[in-house]
C-alpha cells in the first residue's frame, strides 16, 4: 500500500523525466494547475477517473492511482507554525498585515460567517505590466453564514 | 501623541456613530474598501491628503490625522501564531492545504522568487450563486525574482 | 461603544442578580442554552431580533444590545494553544485519542472533506444513568465535499 | 515484539485489501466504528476476544493481537498542539468558540466537575437533509464531580 | 460580582492580618490543608456550607463567599507550559523523569485507563528524618477504565 | 555500544517473552517496582550489583548490563512541553490545578525552599473501595530549604 | 499587603535615590551582593533579621521587611523561554554549547545525579586582565546523588 | 567526510573501550576537561595539534581528527527551547532566579555589556564538605562594554 | 524614578512636536543615527555627558537624562519569537535564508568563533538607484575567536 | 532525482577533497562567496550556466546541476523558531536590539515600506584592526514602499 509520500515522489521523478509543468499536466486532465499539483504533493484526493488520467499521463502505476484516491492528512508539510520559506511566508504575511481588513469587509457585506475553504478554489495567473509582471492569485470560497439555533 | 491604537477605536466610534461602512467610507476618499480598513484598523500608514479626507469624511481631529500617516509595527494584533478566529484561520488554513501548489505554480512560471506582499493589493468581491453567493479574494503582487550575484 | 469584554460583563452581572440559568434565559428567547451562553459571552453575534429579547430579559440597556449583535473575533479566549482548564481541556484530550478515528469513519462514509464548524449546531443533555448521570453532547454540522476544480 | 506503528500499517493494509470499511469490520466484531478504528489506528486497546475477533476478520496473526492488546501512549499522532488537517482541525474550532458555553452550560447543571473522556463514547451518524447531508457527532461521557476534601 | 481574583486577593490579606496558615484555616472549616489553599487560591469551588465557615473565620463578606461558589476555570495561572518557579517545576521533573514508569506499573495493575484528577485527593505531611524531613505527598485518585463500546 | 534505546528495546521483549510484570521483576532484584520501570525505560540509572540481578533475571548480556549503569540524558520522550497521552497529562493537570496549594502548604510548613525531586522516591498502591479501587500513588523527597548568604 | 512587584519598585527607588549599589547594601547587611540583589528584585526570601536590616539600610517601612519576608514564585521574570537581554541571554547559550560537557564531567566524578540549585550559592567577581577585565562566577552547589529504592 | 554526529559515536565507543574518563584524555593533551569532552562531544572544534593528540590517545583515524577541526553548528542538541535533563535543567533554573540579580550585579561594576560566552573557560571542580561534598563551576569571560558609535 | 517605557514615551513626543529626525538628533549629539535611535527607544544605554545633550535637544529634563543611563533589559519589545512586523521580519528572512552561507563564509575566513554583536555597529544608507534606490545596511562587529583552554 | 540535501553532502564533499573555500568557488565561477555558499547549501537556486560552471569546479554530476537548478522550499535548516548555534543567534540578537532603530531610520527616510530580502546581496569582508581584525557584512536591499490602492 503506497503512502502519500512515496506517491507524490514518483509523481515528481516522473515528471521531471517527462519535462512535464504542472500546467500541461492540469490540461491533459481537464483540471485547474494550483488543484493538479496540490493532488500530486498530497494535500488533495482525486476520484477514480481523474486519478486514472493522471497516471496514464505520467506513465504510473495502479499503486499511485490508489494513492492519489485516499484522503489525505493534510498539512503536514507545515512542521512550524510558521513557515520559513520565503513564497509560503508571504501568504502568513498577508493574513498578519491585511487580514483584520479582509475581515471587516466579508462581514460587512455577507453578516457573521466565513469564507469556506472547503468549498474554495484558488486560481493563479501572470499579468503583465510593464514595471514588472504580476502574479494575481484569484480565491473563491463560498460564504457560509454562523448558525443561530 | 495619539498612538494607532487610540486612533482606531476613535475611527471605529466615528464609524459606527455615523452608521458607515468601510466600502461607503473608501467611495468618500477613492480608495479600496480592504486598503481603507486596513489603514483604519493600523496596519498601513496613509498619506497627509488621504489622511485629511478619512478624517474630514468622520469628523475626526488632527490627531486622528497624525496617528494615521505614522509607520505601523504592524501584525502585533496576531499574539498566537495561529489565529483563532475562523474568518481569519481560513488563511492559514489556505496557506496549510494550497500553499505547496501555489508555490509550484508560481515559480514553474516565474522562476525562483516569490510575490511581493509589499507591492500587492487585495480586493474583496461578492460573487453572486444560486447555491450560496462566494466570496471572491483578488491578490495581486508583483513577481520579485531572487538576485543572483 | 461597548465591547464585547464589557458587554459579557454586564451581562453576567445582570444573570448573576437575577439569578438565572443559561437554559432559562434560553428558553426565554427562543433559542438553545449553548448557543445563548456563546453568543453572551462574545463567541457569537445575535441578530437584531434576538438581541432585544436578551437585553429585556436581563434588563439591560441598547448598548449591550448593540454589542451583542457585532461581530466578534472569536477564540481569543483561548490564550494558550492548549486550554488548562479540565472541563475545556478534555475536548483537547477527545481529539488527541479519537480524532483520528473519527476522521476516518466520516471520510469513508461521506468522502474527502469535513463538517462544518459553521453551519453547526451543538448541544448538551443531561443522561440519566444509575451509575451516575451522564453528559451528552450532540454536534451536528454539515458535511461539506472538498471541492476538486 | 510488534509495536502500534507496524500493527497500524498491517491493518490498514489488509483493509485495504479485502475492501473493508471501518463500520464492516466494526460489526464483524461487535463493536463501534468509531471505536474499531481508534483501536486498529493504536489509540485504545483490545481485550483478547475483540483482538483475536479482529485478527480473525482480516487474517492477521498473533503478533498483531498481541498488539491491540497493549495499552498505548496515546496522542503521539498530534505532533504540534494545533493539528492542520482541516477536519481534525474543526474540532479544535468548536473547542475554541463553543468550548466556555458548553463548560457553563454543563456545570450549570450538574455542578463543578468535567464530562469523563475515559468513561466515555463518541459515535459518528449520517443525517440526511436535502440541503445537504450532516455529520452528527454524539458524546457521551459520565459527569464526574471534583471532590471536596 | 466578585471574580476569583479579588476573592483571593480579599483573603490573603485577611489572613496574613489574622497570621493564620492555610491549615489552621482548614482545621476550623474541618476540610483538608491542600483543598482550602486551592479553593482560596481560586482553583476549586465551594459548597455554601463550606463559604460560610471560610468567610467566617476570616471576617469576609458575602461577595466573597459568592465567589468562593462559582466554578472556575482553572490553571490559568500557568501562563507559560512549563513553570519556573523551583518547587512547582519539580512536578513537572517528576513527570518527565518518572512519569513513563508510573504509567506502566499503574496500568500492569489496573488495565488500560488512568488515575482520575478530579474523583482525587492530595495531601501534605512532614516527614521527621534525623538526615533532613522530608516531603510526603499523597495522592490518591479513582482508576477509570477505558470504555471499550 | 548499546545506547538507552536499544536497551529499553532488548527488555522490554524480554520481559514479555517472559511474561513478567514489573512488579515481579522488582521483587527479584530487590527494589521498587517504580524505579524498576524507571530504570529499564532508560530515565534511571542502575548500579553494577543491580544491573547484574536484572540482566540474570531477563537473561540478557552484558551490553544491557553497561547501557543500564550510563547515566541517562532524562525526560527526552516528553518531545512536546504538554504530554498528550492522558494518563501522563493527569500529572500536569495535577500540577496545573493544585500546585499553587501544594507549594503554599509546604512552604508555610517547610519555609522558602522545595520538595526535591532527586532525593526523592515515588511509589504506587492500589487502594481497595467498593466504589471503584483507587491509584496511591505516594511522593517523598527531601525537603531542600533555599541557601541565604 | 504589599507584593514583590511593588516591594521592588520601593527598594529601586530607594536605591537610586540613596545612590547605593548592591555590593554597598550586602556589606551593610552581611550577605552577598548577588543574593542580596535576588532578594530585593524578588526571586528570594530574607528571614527577619535580614529583611530589618535591609530596610533600615533604605530607609523603608514594615510593609517592605514583609513583602522581603514572602515565598516568591520565582522565575515569572522569564516571559518567554529564552531571554531576549544579551548579558542574560549568554547563560542559555553556555548551556547549550557547553551543557552536555559539565554534566559528563560532573557525573563522571559524581555519579549519577545534579548539581542542586538550592543549596547553591554563585558570585561574582571582577578579575583584572591587561587584555580587558574579565567576569568571573562562581556557581557552588551541592551535589545531589539520585536515589535508588 | 564523517560528520560531527558519527564522530562522537566514535570517540564515546573508543573512550568506552579503553576506560577513560574526560579528565584523563585531558590530561593527556593538555587541555581543561571540560573544554576537552564538549570538543568530542562536537560542541566546539580542535586545532589540528589537538585534533591528532586526541586521536593518538584514542587509536582513532584521521576521519576522526579532520571532523574535530570543523567549525560546529552549535546547541542542535538541545531540541526544545527548555531542557529536560534535570541536571541540564538546573542551568536554566539558575538562570531563572539568580539572573536578573547577576546581570544588575556585573552592570553595575563594569557597565552596560555583557560577559562573553567565547572568550570564555569553565571549569568543573569537586570541592569536599563534610555535609556532602559539592559541584563547583568556574565561569570566567571577558567583560565586553557595548560600543556606543 | 522613570522607567525606559516612560522615557520613551517622553522622547517621542518631544521629538515629534519639535518634528526632528532621528538623524538630525544624532547630528547635534554627535553619534550615529541608528545608535541614537537605539538608546532613545530603550535599547541601549548613554553615557552622562550623550545623556545631556539629548535632553538638551529635545527640553526634557533629568529624569529622562537618568533614565538614558540606566542598563536596559534589552529585548522585551519582541514578545513573540517571530517579529510579525514585515520590515522586521526581513532580518528574519535573511538569518534563515542567507545565515548558513554567511557563517560558513565568516568561519572559513577567520576560524571558530563569531561576529560580536556588543562590540559592533550597524548603520543605513540610502543607495540611490535608477531602477530604485536601495537600502544598504553595513554591519560591522569585531570577530571573537572561541578559546580552548 | 537528486534532492537538495543529498546535493549538499555531494558538493561539500567534494569541496572538502579539493580543499576549496566558498571564496575559491566563488571566483572560479564568477559569483560572490555568500550567493555561492547559500546556492550550495540548498537555500538559493542557480541558473543553467552557473550549475554547469560549479559542477565543472567541483567535478560532479548532470544530477548534481539539476538539482541546484531546482527552487528550494529555503529556511528549512532553521529547526526551532531561535537558533541555538551563537554565529548565527546573534543575527537574531541585532534584530532584538537594533531591530526597531533600524526600521525607524530606515522609514524616516523611505516611507513606509520594507528592504527588500529578495532583490538583495549580501556580502562579508574582513577588515583589519590592531585591537582585532572586524567582520563587516554589507546587506543591500531595494526599497519597496507599500502600496495604497
Amino acid at each position: 500500500m503506497m503512502d502519500k509520500q512515496a506517491m507524490k515522489q514518483a509523481i515528481l521523478s516522473a515528471k521531471k523525466s517527462k519535462s512535464l509543468r504542472w500546467d500541461q499536466i492540469a490540461q491533459e486532465i481537464g483540471m485547474a494547475p494550483v488543484w493538479t499539483a496540490t493532488c500530486c504533493l498530497g494535500e488533495a484526493s482525486a476520484t477514480q477517473e481523474i486519478a486514472q488520467k493522471l497516471t496514464a499521463v505520467l506513465d504510473l502505476g495502479d499503486d499511485v492511482a490508489d494513492a492519489l484516491m485516499e484522503c489525505p492528512t493534510k498539512g503536514e508539510w507545515l512542521a512550524r507554525s510558521i513557515p520559513n520559506d520565503p513564497m509560503l511566508y508571504r501568504f502568513y504575511e498577508i493574513l498578519s498585515v491585511f487580514g483584520p481588513g479582509i475581515k471587516d469587509c466579508v462581514q460587512e457585506e455577507f453578516g457573521d460567517g466565513i469564507m469556506s475553504a472547503i468549498d474554495f478554489t484558488v486560481d493563479v495567473e501572470r499579468e503583465e505590466n510593464p514595471k514588472g509582471d504580476r502574479v494575481k492569485i484569484v480565491m473563491n470560497g463560498k460564504f457560509l453564514p454562523y448558525m443561530r439555533w
